[in-house]
């Protein structure tokens, strides 16, 4: 059973069209985007107004459509390669492009060529949903009775497609009465757990609180925490991840404090390509997201900024990973 | 000697009027606010317009002479006392008021009171720069060569009115050509960070990069840091400490990372009243802090927030704590 998304829907198809919700303009405005062209696709994912590691892999498979649709067939492939890169951390993306691709292979500018790639689309987009079902329902069984659970960024409807990951195991340990609140951090700089963790939760009516990241350490060492669940861009075979950054900073404390860090993806989520964290490329990202809050200068303009996307924190930190397929535990060999 | 702070001067008195930089305005902004009563400068605690537990030490004892100057004879105990409560976290407070309340003892409204208490208030102002100096000198020899130094929050001139404590120290070893770098967390949800002690950073010519608090993990994880320096808003007799919320994030990644965990502060900062950390008290702030990024709205107007001011870091993360008097090392006993 695939479950409603209370109506949170960050993404929907129709041929020769992608609807995006701006994810960059919540909480305040719900603005959809129609997106008839792999390059606007791209904006949008490099722009972050569709982010999350499985919507941006679902996006990038529309995107091959979309390209199959507009773009001439000597350009094609350049726009699929740039569709695959729009962002370089989360495997999902490259995945779901080649996947598309593979379908596609050797029928491009062909009749149903379109309709094979649109196919392949909703059917990586409907499997997303489906893993985090399975996600959720596993990881649930993790979260002790009457738990606050600490998450990080956004891991939910608007990440995913479906239920979320991460937030598709809180909502489902809620659903199941084990979940007594839940601690978002504001999730610095672009702000996904305030705007959209946050949202997302008043609206499925789970009793939550938002913090920055540096109260987060006070609310572990009061006990208020008893596990963290986030979701991961790419995990090693090893265990290693990438996440949002900062997520390392949570396991430090999770495990300072003796709580449960538990990493919940879909399979497709896990590159055994990649033997370990230090093989895992990390995305900068501009450093203006630190320079203004809103149109105030925040930082003078003569000041470095660094500003990695992602952290690695190491499997020896990660009490399990929950895929879709099952619950995996330390120590971890995700080759197979 | 008492350097000269290159033009970083956060507050100036003259008889009457306490001139002070708002510090919510900066860096875009260099905004002077003439304060000529206690009601103004509680308000400019309180709004953080002036801030760092030296500095509002300092313009609390100034505050007691504007009120001398201003308030009827029988309204100034209560003056006094809004004063001395305008921020509860910092001991400095507190003490710089009852200070000046003891020199003037029975002068209340006679010829000579405002003087004695202006005297009072600038005694307390000159010692607070030469406290920073000591500390400053003290602090510097803990550095390594070499090193890239981590802080948190403001603790220079802008927060003490002398070169600062944490910052002095960073300051001085730069000077003594010890440190290689600094790296500034942008401390949210107010941003001292990236607003002040980067702004401070580039007119000493010091080199700093600006991250955010999730970033600090990577940054520590990569070796690039040698020692974290931290200020501290009230010390308890045991070495426990409060300081900006997230301090104790940052202790618990140096330990994780065996870096130094120093924390620099004068002696009037330490509270012999408080034996340990849980006896002091933690100011919560708005939570309109995080709900906006200037005039944008970036989070659910109905998703609670948890906005405490400080968190309190435990000795035993504690590597030395640095007094204008000395170095002092663990077991930490400051009840003499």
């Amino acid at each position: 059973m695939i479950r409603a998304s209370v109506g949170i829907v960050p993404l929907v198809y129709e041929p020769g069209v992608l609807r995006v919700l701006d994810q960059s303009r919540l909480p305040s405005e719900q603005d959809w985007l129609d997106l008839r062209e792999p390059a606007s696709v791209i904006e949008a994912i490099t722009s972050l107004r569709v982010r999350g590691a499985p919507l941006i892999g679902v996006a990038g498979a529309y995107a091959v459509a979309l390209a199959l649709r507009t773009v001439p067939l000597d350009m094609f492939p350049a726009a699929a390669g740039a569709i695959r890169e729009a962002r370089p951390t989360a495997v999902n993306l490259a995945r779901s492009v080649d996947r598309v691709l593979r379908r596609i292979d050797g029928l491009a500018g062909r009749p149903g060529a379109v309709e094979a790639a649109e196919d392949e689309a909703r059917t990586v987009h409907a499997e997303e949903a489906a893993a985090c079902e399975s996600i959720g329902r596993l990881g649930a069984e993790l979260i002790p009775e009457g738990a606050g659970v600490l998450t990080y960024c956004n891991t939910g409807a608007l990440a995913t497609g479906g239920i979320g990951t991460a937030l598709g195991v809180i909502r489902t340990a809620f659903e199941a009465g084990r979940v007594r609140e839940v601690w978002v951090p504001e999730t610095r700089p672009l702000l996904q757990g305030s705007r959209l963790t946050a949202w997302e939760l008043g609206r499925l009516g789970i009793p939550h609180s938002i913090l920055t990241e540096g109260a987060t350490g006070s609310v572990l060492a009061s006990g208020w925490v008893q596990a963290v669940v986030v979701g991961a861009d790419r995990i090693a075979a090893n265990g290693d991840f990438a996440n949002k950054v900062g997520t390392y900073v949570m396991a430090v404390l999770a495990a300072r404090h003796d709580v449960p860090f538990f990493v919940a993806a879909p399979l497709t989520t896990v590159d055994p390509q990649a033997p370990d964290g230090a093989s895992i490329a990390i995305e900068d990202r501009p450093a203006s997201e630190l320079r203004f809050a809103g149109s105030t200068v925040v930082a003078p303009g003569d000041s470095p900024v660094l500003n990695p996307a992602f952290d690695v924190t190491p499997a020896e930190l990660v009490s399990a990973i929950v895929t879709d397929r099952r619950v995996h535990l330390p120590p971890y060999d995700l080759r197979g």
